[in-house]
């Protein structure tokens, strides 16, 4: 296909016909990223600015081991928590960056909108590494990728996000993503965490993990953010994990086949219990693997180093 | 010219020739420094080592694009507020990096004078990118390659530094270098910021803006360190901002090709309008596209890679 | 030799051979350590990881410019008082960056066992550089190699290590090789700091460094932990420095030749006086350039790149 999209700001921007071409080019890319393939050198000598503005380590790392398979210059560029949080300062502070010279501008930030806001402002590609709330779409697109490898389809499928869909962005962009290539999606989690006006995006919503469980062909368990819960309406982390949390028992009433997906870190004992987490039915590792395979397809596609790998 | 200086401690210590030749070096680098052509590989092989013992992401990252411009290899040392900012404990660390094998030392530090102890310990180049309130020369050299982009010399120009000069390294690399080149500097602002001390070293002092800027070429806004500002016997910001901040109406009566600079980043509002800093007269994005030339010229000098690029 | 190590956890599970083996492939990567020959490719296409879960610049920074002088790929991964600290999280956090596509995990942590702990969860090579107070065998390793560069031979020597022997893992990583190797080892400090329980291991303890001094091949003084102290049943930094201290005057009762070693960074005044720390029997810069070599040796080895540079 014809690429023409400069930016990844969100799945929900991209068609499913875009979706599907990066998710392509990542497979493509897949030997390389394994290091099955020598690096390559598709953006050699194109500068990567890796702008975190929030802490992260394994979408950093992973964005960076993408770069550095494709033999980008890589700059990285910290600062949680500084004065660039402000609307206007990100601006100057992104066009400063341009102006010493970059082409690909990978960004996280708390704020949702500020990797959109960049890309009105600079020439350079923006990929959104995260935005608040919004979205985080190399992580619908590594979770559907990882999908797609184990099922050969997502048309169809089942799919449950569970958690704190309220404040996910892994959930918001999986949504968009998913629904676009026919999946049907659940949310699943109290009340408080999951708003039934989501039903508007297009989900299904419900309260009850065990009773949507046994239809589910994945079920993608949310971090719970344990510092979040002190200001929760919820009993308590037990409770959480008791009625919300995947264990073995839970699991029984499972298709046999189910894919049990987590973005990590995973609170072991909440969101699942660890046998289910290095079990049969885990695809937890796999989806960090396609991490650097997707990454290093938006970047490549991006900078129109390649139509197709 | 035969280029002879080992380090960059200050402009102070740089003659007018000199300096001219890190200028013309910058030029001439200026096309792979902007990309248009590939990276160099003038520090192949050679290790730079970037210390900054204060935070900076501008700066650094203008050091790190321009080492990776020369293919220099690169290591990173941050550790503001570590406890080598003791005299000679810093002295311990240079030389304990210099027994690692490192041939550029770039350095920032909060003490006036801790680049000049270093280059007396230990034989690698050394690149002040800072130095508390004495020195910071590459912004000095990025502020005149601008200026002389814009106006094609630096003899005769009148050029207003303007804000808090007594605590300013940037205003100090100015003053010495321009005077060398044969410009007129005034520095500006209120009292308590501009010591009269300062015209023993050769500049104009005026503590009116109003009265020096019809007849200015250039104008330098320093940026306002608001948490110093706390213990300043000075009204408020908005007061400084209405005596000293550049706007529309106040430019209504400088020169029609004034130029504005400001070494970043801005408080939009208080040193100037958004309008001045986004506006015609404005050569803030060159200054900062100038930096990776004007380093990658330094460095180059410095190590004998090249006389002239 | 046959290289059939793996990992690096301790020089406890290294046999004297081994040991003999890795500083004989440091000496002949001396050269390429020391930048008189080009950089080297061994590690090149390879992924190095450096899980820094404790702040270190020295270490770090030495491990960094000897991946790079074997051409590796390298991602920096700091995350010091993370959540990471915990067991169960550490193999989690350990596997997914091994999901993403590393070879070599170096390490440092605060929790003793913790590189161990990885090595049982992951395919990667560990390097330990450091766990709590139990190894850091490349120090271990790089001090041996000075010693057997000034005196070609480690057999027979005796050997002092001076201060707070109870908590450091310089210590037990110089005697486990020490007295593989055929040297005899003698720790001297306070009571307090060095439990007479060594004795088990081999060493000799003693609480009187004027009577030990005189028959002395080599000191190694370790760094005193200053904020350790406040908590010690010791009178002061300035009775230790009294007791067990380094200077002129206390050297003249020792052997001509005696080897002055310290894995830095030094408190001067404390372990040894200045005159003593950059005197002529003061090895310490020798130990940092020979700690690029030994690492460099150490990554070879483990990867396979090499059974001998």
């Amino acid at each position: 296909m014809e690429w023409s999209q400069r930016h990844l700001i969100g799945l929900e921007y991209y068609s499913a016909e875009e979706i599907t071409h990066v998710l392509d080019t990542a497979e493509a890319l897949r030997p390389a990223a394994t290091r099955q393939e020598p690096p390559r050198d598709d953006l050699s000598g194109k500068v990567v600015v890796n702008l975190f503005f929030e802490p992260s380590t394994r979408t950093r790392t992973s964005f960076v081991l993408a770069e550095q398979r494709l033999g980008a210059t890589i700059v990285n560029f910290s600062s949680a928590g500084s004065s660039t949080s402000k609307g206007e300062t990100l601006r100057d502070t992104a066009r400063n960056i341009e102006a010493m010279g970059i082409d690909v501008a990978v960004m996280r930030h708390s704020c949702p909108g500020a990797p959109q806001l960049l890309s009105r402002s600079i020439d350079a590609h923006i990929v959104n590494a995260g935005d608040g709330s919004h979205e985080h779409p190399t992580q619908g697109l590594l979770d559907i990728l990882t999908i797609r490898q184990k099922r050969h389809r997502i048309e169809g499928l089942k799919v449950a996000i569970v958690g704190d869909i309220a404040h996910s962005r892994v959930a918001r962009s999986n949504l968009h993503a998913l629904l676009k290539l026919g999946a049907e999606v659940t949310f699943v989690g109290p009340p408080t965490l999951v708003p039934g006006a989501f039903r508007k995006l297009g989900a299904h919503v419900c309260y009850n993990l065990d009773e949507v469980l046994p239809e589910m062909d994945v079920v993608n368990m949310l971090r719970i953010q344990m510092e979040r819960f002190e200001a929760q309406p919820f009993p308590s982390i037990r409770e959480y994990a008791r009625l919300f949390g995947l264990n073995a028992r839970r699991l029984e009433r499972a298709k046999h086949d189910l894919l049990v997906m987590h973005p990590g870190p995973i609170n072991r004992g909440v969101e699942m219990t660890p046998d289910v987490a290095d079990g049969p039915r885990s695809v937890i590792l796999e989806q960090v693997t396609n991490g650097v395979a997707i990454r290093m397809a938006v970047l490549s596609l991006l900078t129109g180093a390649s139509s197709r790998a």
